[in-house]
């Protein structure tokens, strides 16, 4: 057994753990996402119940802890993100709903490992599948959730949708690896970071967009921008989270603040802090993020050091750059309804940090 | 972090952990694998190229860490079944040897998993990679290595055979899942017990089979001949596993004896055990198994309960029965060097409980 997390298991565990499976269609709160999500409602309720069908299984455990985090409320970003680019990309068939279905698996089957390895307890404001299941059901159902995501792929047939698929979930876990080396390690440099969120989250946004381009049967070169713009809004995206973990912004999105800062992640607000730290601030971040040696204050020290350095500024800056050049790579297709709610999902995304 | 592991993270894990990848093609002793061994060499040493060129990264931690348990010194029983069964279908190209590599890949991610959820400490003698690099690595190089068989799959591109792999990674995830419901329960019937083991062990026996028979492009008659053959083989090969746990044969294995039983898992042994306890008996099973309060004795306690009941000795029974079945299903078959390896490999499986 995995440290203290409680475990229900056998027949206890399944009385107590009969979780509703019901899907929220609504993000929660009014966003740059919402004429997206209304372009493609009709699309997007049918990737919910593709969902919800394809994560059943006979072993009970399965579909309760699945639908624990796949019902979360999540905003289903990623699928939304194959079905408006499938769409742009003028595919009239029903093919990307499925393949959309596939990358929200991918997703909610890293979410489940990620808690597991960064031990967190909320995601969304709820209790995290391990606290409520263990550490072992949550890398278990992951594995599940990663197998069913293959096995809709395969009954989509499409060799070179599968061959996109199966790359980007090599490079999720090239750059998940990657983020626990740079843990706990203060000589990592601006570049060796965004290696790892290239892969951790970019590699499955660019993905996501890529596929519709390819049900659509459109050429290898809008194959490209479409996963161009998906790299560089999951790089965006990414570095909002980042600058979210050290404010109050936070809070609000049911999450803890410093989840990051206590795991000793060498985020980019760190690596720039710890860039132009002098030798006491450099003392400090080794001391809280190398040796995990983290007393009461320390957050809020580190919170001070950023903005005296205006490291979450700039990485905001950062993250607004990526976000033009994924605008820019959409400058590819022709104007419309589905390209201008593609745009404002950059827009979404930076709009989160405030 | 999860427990009390230690994690060797950064510059000074990968300093340290500067592990050799070489791989042994050699089982540990003499036994009915031989033959097949010995029959599929050259094919076996390609698949062993094709694992260690598979299993880079320019992430170093992940060649490092896969390589501890890839050469490991396993026999790879999986891949020897897809080459053999290849060869005996009169598969004459090299698709084959991708194929078996895949079979390895999933079986290790598999064990990297089992290893964390099972919190075990060695592994065919040695330490495992959770003991050394920690829970969270194993989780994440399981997934690339899963990622990675899939990516070999789809590189070889026949339909069928993701299918029947894709189909297989799932059902595997389930039986797991369902190991960690039955376990600690000692309500677990046989039945119940079985559905187990045919996810967890004997489906990617089963698919390693078959997949010998598509790519050589047999009639589904022999496809299903060898998923049959595959799958009683594996049941087999886990109920003798299951005795060996109680049995001193186990620590010529360089494994502990007795982890099953700490871990509280209702394997059949304790199935049939607990099937004939009197109420005496079945209250030290309750709280040995179900409570996991363990004391000093018990283990041998549990040993001297299943041989007063036969539990041992009819489990290797049962697993006998599965080994006659296996062999009827390669009847279908033509004799040949091939196939007398495979029946082989059923003594083998068998002759490893003495």
């Amino acid at each position: 057994m995995l440290g203290a997390v409680p475990r229900l298991r056998g027949r206890e565990g399944s009385r107590r753990l009969s979780i509703a499976t019901q899907l929220d269609h609504r993000p929660a709160e009014a966003n740059a996402l919402d004429a997206l999500t209304r372009l493609c409602r009709a699309d997007l309720e049918a990737v919910n119940r593709l969902i919800v069908e394809h994560m059943q299984s006979k072993v009970p455990l399965i579909p309760q802890l699945a639908g624990h985090i796949v019902a979360a409320g999540g905003k289903r970003l990623r699928p939304l993100l194959t079905l408006a680019a499938a769409r742009m990309c003028g595919h009239a068939g029903t093919r990307h709903l499925a393949l959309a279905a596939t990358v929200e698996f991918i997703h909610t089957a890293t979410l489940l490992h990620d808690d597991v390895v960064d031990d967190s307890d909320l995601r969304r404001g709820r209790d995290t599948a391990k606290v409520l299941w263990g550490n072992e059901a949550s890398v278990l159902v992951g594995d599940f959730l990663f197998s069913r995501a293959f096995q809709l792929m395969v009954r989509d047939g499409d060799l070179r949708v599968l061959e996109i698929l199966s790359g980007a979930a090599a490079v999720i876990a090239e750059g998940e690896v990657g983020q626990l080396i740079t843990t706990n390690d203060i000589a990592t440099d601006e570049d060796a970071y965004l290696d790892v969120i290239r892969g951790k989250t970019a590699a499955l946004f660019a993905a996501a967009c890529q596929v519709g381009a390819v049900v659509a049967g459109r050429p290898r070169h809008e194959e490209a921008a479409l996963k161009a713009f998906g790299e560089s809004l999951g790089i965006c995206f990414q570095l909002i989270d980042d600058t979210l973990d050290y404010s109050a912004r936070q809070a609000d999105l049911g999450k803890t603040i410093g989840d990051d800062f206590r795991e000793g992640k060498a985020t980019l607000p760190v690596v720039l802090a710890v860039a132009r730290a002098d030798d006491d601030e450099r003392a400090f971040w080794r001391r809280t993020i190398e040796e995990l040696d983290q007393r009461d204050g320390d957050l809020e020290q580190a919170i001070a050091l950023m903005h005296r350095h205006e490291a979450l500024e700039e990485t905001i800056a950062r993250a607004r750059a990526y976000g033009d050049t994924a605008r820019q790579a959409l400058e590819t297709f022709p104007p419309g309804a589905h390209r201008d709610a593609l745009l404002d999902v950059v827009e979404f995304c930076i709009e989160r940090a405030y």
